[in-house]
């Protein structure tokens, strides 16, 4: 049986990585690559079976980017998973705490650890652009006086050691992932019996006329769906006009699900359903 | 008579200068600092008289730390501009296109002159941490093979040349800021006769029901007040909870803005008025 392969963003040992497993099973091929757009790509053209990408954190906010991406690449949403973002402070096997004084993240793992930084003054933030790939960084430079903040799973991979655990500041630190893929196979995207809750995604633009959202979010409201999320993004080649994304309880394949597709079909300049999957808990 | 001092976010030569010579006139003392935190801060201690802040672009979407800002903080929104953004080439005196190996400027501005780094493949691009910052840079270090992206202001003010005027990508590229101040000086935040239309921002919570976001948007629907801007944040705390953050065209002088902030009053956990102000056109 030919094993998967999943794109994320990232260094082995990325929190991507992490939600891949809780999304695909640990039995896939990791493709690692640099950059969100090159993630897309490598799914568009077939390189990769799926990809898996952040949307939002509940600290940070959501990854603009890739709401973008989502819009310009034709690729389907077939599954969401949420991730406790534990940061560790790892550094090379045999470095003791006291000999640190810099420490290696991405600007944002290092912003969330700032009592860390308040309580170890001595130690100084050095942004980096990956959280597991300054773990690599720092084990194969063999660095004696360097750290890292990262995964417990990035410690693992680069065989270097976990000196402080859990040291964020705030534990209701979670990410959302996305999996995506490029076409639908039909057997993962239907709503079953079985009580799984669906959550469906799509991204709408509406006139920019008085009341024109409050109209579309009424094919909603008016059928009691409940809409767990709504972002907004500039518009381009139209300043001050926006697309709104929105993910809502519900699978096109029930009556009112569908119904207020149709609705808000109606009612907006341009929809675009982005996927429906069972909603992560 | 003594000038007010504004602070802005950046070097000098910002456009949040351009921004705050379009808000407060160009007498006025300019109060560069190096991160929106401490604008903000300056003059929630009084250190400046008021800040100038950009909240959102209409390629790059919104600025979202200043919205986390505009809660932490107890200033009033006093004004808003908009501010076409124009990139150019700027090198120092004496160096000529042809010698330009690298370009410095902040990642946003890099990002945003995509066609012209595809033009000249033969040019490196290097991440800084300011656009107007880049040029003070190679100007003050004298480089010979290196140029920065930023305003006209920014190489008039660092004497440094325009090699190539308006490389950016798109010409709908324009930011919108704020003009804060810690107290309402009443005569500038009522609406007038004049015809002068207003703009008032908000941010508020609802409870996590269906249909909560609705209700709270019908306060201004149902009244034909014109909703300009929605912005969801995450709710700290709460995970996968939001903050909405809204622009609407009214003053709460007049009857129907009045009625619809008591009417989200009614609808809203937490609801607070960050400022009204002559909307920008």
């Amino acid at each position: 049986m030919k094993r998967i392969t999943v794109a994320f963003q990232g260094e082995a040992g990325a929190f991507s990585q992490i939600a891949a497993t809780q999304l695909a099973g640990s039995a896939f091929v990791p493709v690692p690559l640099p950059t969100f757009q090159k993630v897309f790509e490598s799914v568009a053209a077939g390189e990769a079976d799926c990809a898996v990408i952040p949307i939002e954190n509940t600290l940070h906010g959501s990854v603009h980017e890739n709401y973008d991406h989502l819009l310009r690449f034709d690729l389907l949403i077939q599954g969401e998973t949420f991730v406790r973002i534990v940061h560790n402070l790892i550094a090379p096997e045999g470095v003791r705490f006291g000999q640190i004084r810099r420490v290696y993240s991405h600007p944002v793992a290092l912003n969330q650890c700032l009592n860390f930084f308040e309580a170890n003054p001595a130690i100084e933030r050095v942004p980096f652009y990956d959280t597991a790939g300054s773990v690599k960084m720092v084990t194969e430079e063999n660095l004696t006086d360097a750290g890292a903040i990262a995964s417990a799973a990035a410690a693992e991979i680069y065989h270097a050691r976990i000196l402080r655990k859990s040291i964020e500041d705030d534990r209701a630190n979670f990410t959302r992932f996305f999996l995506l893929r490029k076409s639908k196979p039909a057997a993962r995207t239907r709503p079953s019996a079985s009580g799984t809750k669906f959550k469906t995604s799509l991204v709408f633009t509406v006139r920019n006329v008085p009341g024109a959202l409050f109209k579309c979010l009424s094919a909603f409201a008016l059928r009691d769906l409940n809409m767990t999320k709504i972002e907004s993004r500039p518009l381009r080649g139209k300043p001050w006009e926006y697309l709104f994304y929105l993910d809502f309880l519900g699978h096109p394949g029930e009556p009112a699900s569908k119904n207020a597709l149709g609705h808000l079909a109606e009612l907006a300049d341009m929809l675009r359903v982005l996927g429906s999957y069972p909603a992560a808990r």
